[in-house]
């Protein structure tokens, strides 16, 4: 079970670590978490989303047209070291079709841990409300994503930690900082409002920018962002224990079953003639094995929680829409066998083959599509250590895994060769006694979750203010709220984006009023 | 007349630099402002404080008595690169005699650009503020500056850029909070209240601090913080007309005599004869030359308006009270006889030589007692980039000076071999239409200025909102609100220090209020 173990909790970097792991360890007792800490508030894993994909789930919606640009960006903002002087071209993509005049609105959406593509594309609520506030639409990619690399190449930004060493948080937001005000200038727009948006990572970086740079961006609409994600600040078990919720709401059947399954597959792994069995009842791809089944499983099981989303997606994976729902379905009711292993085989089939073009498990041909597990390992180890790390009794994974910091950190400073900074972004950005704090010195934020999200265990889920708003979705999940509509939407859906819709407009409103000038006329929601 | 002007506006390096320009001039032209960007916000000179002076003026009262420790602080906080792991060790003096346990409030000083000892002996309103309040007073030093210096020597620390560059605004606030939170963490003290002050760049950092750090600091207390002296937020001929209005204002004879005097100085320089009388009429130390005479001049003009305060002080020199006043007393009046000179000389007497201990003018043996030209210098250079250039036909000291932004910058390159980043802190800490921004991201800041200050141009004037309140004087100086009270004090001073302490109060009450627990009971002032 084993590698088991360690392969159930791989988060990005799933397989590679997941095989290593496997060839490391022979032994039954508990390998150390050495890849535990790869979470990503965005995705886990990500898997056979083709390229190309022309799938209505996938596809890009037509209005999604933008033009790419670069700005050349400081390599770092908070010394002046000669080297730091030095720059890179950072990606944005740009589109001001909609825009209504120099002092109407910008959105700026903050990248996050991967291209820009991912999350233009993906951010509808952005596209939809676009014309409805006049409103230019700026894409940003973060650096040492996509192609916003310095150095020269991705290789060379990625050599050692001499490179890696400028992939912060705080000069990410410095990035965004200088961009916009270059932006601005370029426009002859000073006073046009700045509308920072982001979800997940991106949310994070939206509330930070706000809480940092109130001069720069006027307001943050931000999504499942687990800023309370820290050490001391938030459960370690919390997160995994949503995932059981999520899948417990469904079935109660579907969380014995489940739950039951990783012992089965353990004790399967764990002989030859086991492992001949999964080798039959599983159609692995060239390049997988049965052992990287347990990490495949929670990983559909995570992704499928965070992507809880009502209607069909293609965010992550194609996937229908209640992807858990349809788990657990297949769980309660198999079509290929009565056996714990039908049951595992068919709710695996749900997350990695909904669409019924990928006929074997485990591939690995586009493993890391949109460049985010390099940049990210880095993040998770060295600043944005988020408290994803505990697996409680209930879990529906299992067996439990009792949180340990120490181990933690100790695997981190194997991963990166420096110690681990687990303490500087609350001490950088604040969390302990958020509510307090904020209400004094903090306005027009916007903090959405979705409890079926298990980020949201790591979310500000209460208003602070009148400014300062938790929209809170029982039913909800990873920042759903951005997505682009669907006439499937659930009636909760639709009146979330209405709020937030004329939240952002009683912000501007309120900001064309203190600035004494004229902004477009806006129209209001349904 | 070149050398005289180029020396009449060296700031902080007064005399090398007035010594360097004079060899280096020879003809009329007007020379590069290759050292006017040298204003610090604190000192511009400060000359002939001997040291171990018992005059009562300079003499640091009984009740300053600290123990000095030391932090070891972080090189860079904001990369991961392995250099910027590296430590240095930082000073700081601490009093608990007055803090009345765990919840009390500790009195934080935002060291500036100098020994952290200056600080602490000249903020007698934090001294005397602590017993009513119960509070702990903790001054903690900027890098670079006193014993707080990376890479184990000045020497070293200073040797080029690649070790002078992690001198910087958002380096030294970061090393404020890592301090603060470990100081808490090793009092057990998490919920005392954190109130940050500081005058001049010290106010600057104050409030910088309130804005980034909010969950650090509960309030902050900002005297005389010129934090919109930078380039388009403030009139860069506002600080010399200032001076000019503060000596005009004492008599209009006083003004008309030392507008006229630097074209007399610049004739007698010119020739022979003319060195040769001005060498007759002052008395110059060994080392000085005649040549510095018009920089000595302006330093003892801008300096007696920065400490234009009501009763003696030793704070830069040791000074009668209202030095202003003084000079133009003795320019008015002379005792030495009728012609320019003398009263030229007069005047200089009042600021070199109040005590009659200082026979010659110009020495240089204490030139930098507390450290901060080096430090100053290289970030007068590179960030803070502050508003003191320009001199308009009306200013008292002569000739005109346009303001020429590019030969700023390009002596700041010639000076430090970087780019300077003048607009770098306006991007990081905002200042363009602060009223609105601070209004909804901002709360507990005193910005306290007085009008006789040639800073307070660069200064906030006008009240924010409830809880962010200027205090304007028009009788004031250079943050005289956190200097020791004195029995002479007047009556505006004597309010305005109750005003601060009655707005301290009330942040300290909301504060135990909306964090629940207890604090000491506060002993109103009078």
């Amino acid at each position: 079970m084993e590698s088991a173990v360690v392969a159930s909790f791989l988060l990005l970097l799933c397989c590679q670590a997941a095989a290593a792991a496997a060839g490391a360890t022979s032994s039954h007792r508990r390998p150390p978490p050495l890849t535990r800490h790869h979470a990503s508030p965005l995705v886990r894993q990500r898997r056979h989303v083709t390229a190309g994909d022309d799938d209505v789930t996938t596809a890009v919606p037509a209005m999604v047209q933008y033009e790419t640009r670069y700005y050349t960006q400081r390599l770092d903002h908070f010394n002046a070291l000669p080297a730091s002087y030095g720059t890179f071209q950072q990606r944005y993509l740009i589109n001001d079709t909609f825009w209504a005049g120099k002092t109407s609105p910008i959105f700026l959406y903050a990248g996050n841990e991967g291209d820009i593509d991912l999350f233009t594309n993906n951010t509808g609520f952005m596209w939809e409300s676009a014309p409805r506030f006049g409103a230019m639409l700026v894409f940003v990619e973060h650096r040492y994503y996509g192609e916003s690399m310095p150095f020269g190449s991705k290789k060379k930004a990625f050599k050692d930690a001499s490179t890696k060493g400028y992939l912060t948080v705080t000069q990410a937001l410095a990035d965004f900082t200088s961009f916009v005000l270059r932006l601005k200038s370029n426009l002859s727009a000073p006073a046009a409002p700045v509308v920072v948006f982001g979800g997940s990572y991106g949310g994070m970086l939206a509330v930070w920018m706000r809480l940092k740079y109130p001069h720069i961006v006027m307001g943050a609409v931000a999504s499942s962002a687990p800023i309370r994600s820290f050490y001391h600040l938030t459960d370690p078990y919390a997160f995994y224990d949503r995932v059981t919720d999520d899948f417990k709401s469904e079935s109660n059947n579907c969380y014995d079953v489940l739950r039951g399954s990783w012992a089965e597959l353990d004790g399967l792994l764990a002989t030859k003639n086991g492992s001949a069995l999964l080798r039959r009842s599983f159609n692995m791809c060239n390049g997988s094995s049965v052992r990287d089944i347990p990490s495949l499983l929670e990983s559909a099981m995570v992704n499928a929680a965070m992507t809880d989303y009502p209607t069909p997606s293609g965010f992550l994976a194609p996937l229908p829409g209640y992807p858990v729902r349809e788990m657990c379905r297949a769980v309660d009711h198999p079509s290929s066998g009565n056996d714990t292993l039908a049951k595992v085989r068919d709710a695996m089939n749900v997350y990695y083959n909904s669409t019924g073009a990928s006929p074997c498990l485990g591939g690995e041909e586009d493993g890391d599509p949109y460049g985010m597990y390099d940049g990210w390992n880095w993040q998770a180890c060295t600043e944005m250590v988020l408290m994803t790390y505990g697996l409680s009794n209930r879990s529906i994974i299992q067996p439990p895994w009792p949180f340990n910091f120490t181990d933690v950190l100790d695997s981190c400073r194997n991963a990166t060769g420096l110690p681990p900074r687990p303490f500087w972004l609350e001490a950088e950005f604040g969390g302990y006694d958020i509510g307090n704090v904020l209400k004094g010195s903090a306005s027009n934020i916007i903090f959405f979750n979705g409890l079926r999200d298990p980020w949201s265990t790591g979310g500000v889920l209460k208003s602070i203010s009148k400014s300062i708003i938790a929209l809170v979705e029982p039913k909800g999940a990873h920042h759903v709220d951005l997505r682009f509509s669907s006439k499937d939407d659930p009636e909760w859906l639709k009146k979330v984006r209405a709020k937030e819709t004329r939240i952002i407009a009683r912000w501007l409103k309120q900001y064309y009023k203190d600035e004494a000038v004229s902004g477009p006329v806006w129209i209001p929601p349904n």
